[in-house]
């Protein structure tokens, strides 16, 4: 492992797919993996990019890859999608336009599912972060669809949260509700020449209102991916948004509270892991029919399995 | 809490209400209260009903109960809602046309959130349904919308699974990489008299046909919630699946995962606490800065907080 991490850190794009093949096993070689080039990670910025289907996530994120080459900057993407067991893996789906920058060296595209082998846990896909970080990508930009959960708890991992609104789709409540608006660092209003889109922006800067005031208030800007408009102002924020995390109390609490994050996560897998192999065991012996029965309860199994794991 | 037990098992809608609330504090209270209650479950059916917002699932949901009730059936309903902190709780929005019952006392109707103190599990929501069992109500519908990992965790508790589709709402692929049709028991095409709704209903039985055949074949029906047409054949669909899963080897294995599946999550729960509580105590010293500084990595000091906790 120790020369595949060798050539990865010097930047060999294949031996940064294979670490990433790696940490998505998520078993015991990943961690070890992860001992070994964490030391190297902390220099890289990690944005994530969410929004409902047909927001334009994948026309901006081309955009800003650009941008971002321009200024000379090496760009790592992880494209996250809901993984199903229909399709075996993740769908790329209009993630192809990003293939404009597939032959630029300075730029590694990764389509990772976002359940992961232990359900919903958005482990790997920091973990692949860290890979990009430790290898040398300036930026690691993290895309993924803001609709359930799961992909909240990934896009949760990085540094700057941008989420991407349009107008007309009609669905802002439910974004509202499904709680992505909480995550978000950075609102971007995009296809800014439709009509609505102050309207949109407006709405948010009412929401915003509402929470609680903090240190950073998320900007909110105009944009319009397919005609190259507003993307001055988005790199500005992330920049801004970067600045507060390393120079202000408040934002080096957030950052603490992620690292705290992934410790409770790494803990949590590995315990998950644990119970799934000890009750394979135990399911086996009758407690199922016996639960059924009503000779005895789940809450009564649970606990005997429980205090054979834990002190 | 005998006497609160003993007069929600009796039926009293207010005692039935604070048992709700109870489960859903997720404490170790919650967990005595199932263990009292879990020898009188069993009797009830307990039915899912899911889809993407704006497919007519309240309506649908309210014409059932009124067919459920016709045929003198006691009717329990959990609403369940993303919820968001910005709500402080589960979002009523269109559910108030399930009002119509609101002064049937065979109809108990309760809003909850899908994510629980813990985090995304569907818990409270399965235990929810079983207070309704004990308690006398012979069909439990879970109402929740479709659209995430954690609402399908929440709709994977019911006995019988129902997926709400419409034509024209374009997200058919959006539902399939939610992984929402693998969980569907009963395909209901609705809104029958807009154009396209045999197409949908064609689409999904394509879908069927890529499924590994198993004795259980899920039906497609289509229904009009608003003109209240196609209901009897939901209805005989949810029975056949029903008489399926009690009469059959593979229905009965499915039960048994789905309670097998039950004890897991409660040791899951009761084990993600105990981290949560250790890691409180952890990380107040100095484990997050020494990992910000690189001096340690979050792997190490997992691997010290795991070896607290597990045997």
């Amino acid at each position: 492992m120790d020369a595949l991490v060798e050539r990865a850190l010097l930047g060999d794009p294949r031996s940064v797919a294979r670490l990433i093949s790696l940490v998505e096993r998520e078993d015991s070689a990943s961690a070890d993996l992860m001992r070994l080039i964490y030391p190297r990670t902390g220099a890289a910025h990690t944005i994530g990019i969410t929004g409902s289907p047909g927001t334009g996530k994948s026309t901006l994120a081309a955009r800003l890859i650009a941008s971002f080459r321009e200024a000379g900057l090496k760009v790592g993407v992880i494209a996250v999608d809901p993984s199903s067991p229909y399709t075996g893996g993740a769908i790329l789906g209009d993630r192809l336009r990003m293939q404009d920058h597939a032959l630029d060296a300075g730029v590694f595209i990764r389509s990772m599912g976002s359940r992961g082998n232990l359900g919903g846990l958005s482990g790997a896909t920091r973990e692949a972060a860290h890979v990009l970080d430790a290898c040398g990508y300036d930026i690691v930009i993290v895309e993924t669809v803001g609709v359930g959960q799961s992909e909240i708890d990934v896009v949760k991992v990085c540094d700057t949260v941008c989420l991407i609104l349009v107008p007309g789709l009609g669905d802002d409540v439910q974004i509202m509700k499904a709680g992505v608006m909480e995550v978000a660092d950075i609102f971007v209003v995009n296809k800014s020449d439709r009509d609505g889109a102050g309207k949109v922006a407006a709405d948010v800067k009412v929401m915003l209102d509402l929470i609680p005031e903090r240190e950073w208030r998320p900007p909110v800007s105009l944009a319009s991916a397919r005609l190259g408009e507003g993307l001055e102002e988005i790199i500005k924020n992330t920049e801004a948004h970067k600045a507060y995390l390393t120079s202000t109390d408040e934002g080096r609490s957030r950052r603490m509270a992620k690292i705290g994050n992934q410790v409770e996560e790494i803990v949590k897998r590995e315990i998950l892991r644990r119970v799934e192999d000890e009750w394979k065991n135990e399911r086996s012996g009758g407690a199922l029919e016996d639960i059924e029965k009503r000779k005895t309860d789940p809450y009564a199994v649970a606990e005997a399995l429980l205090n054979k794991i834990i002190k």
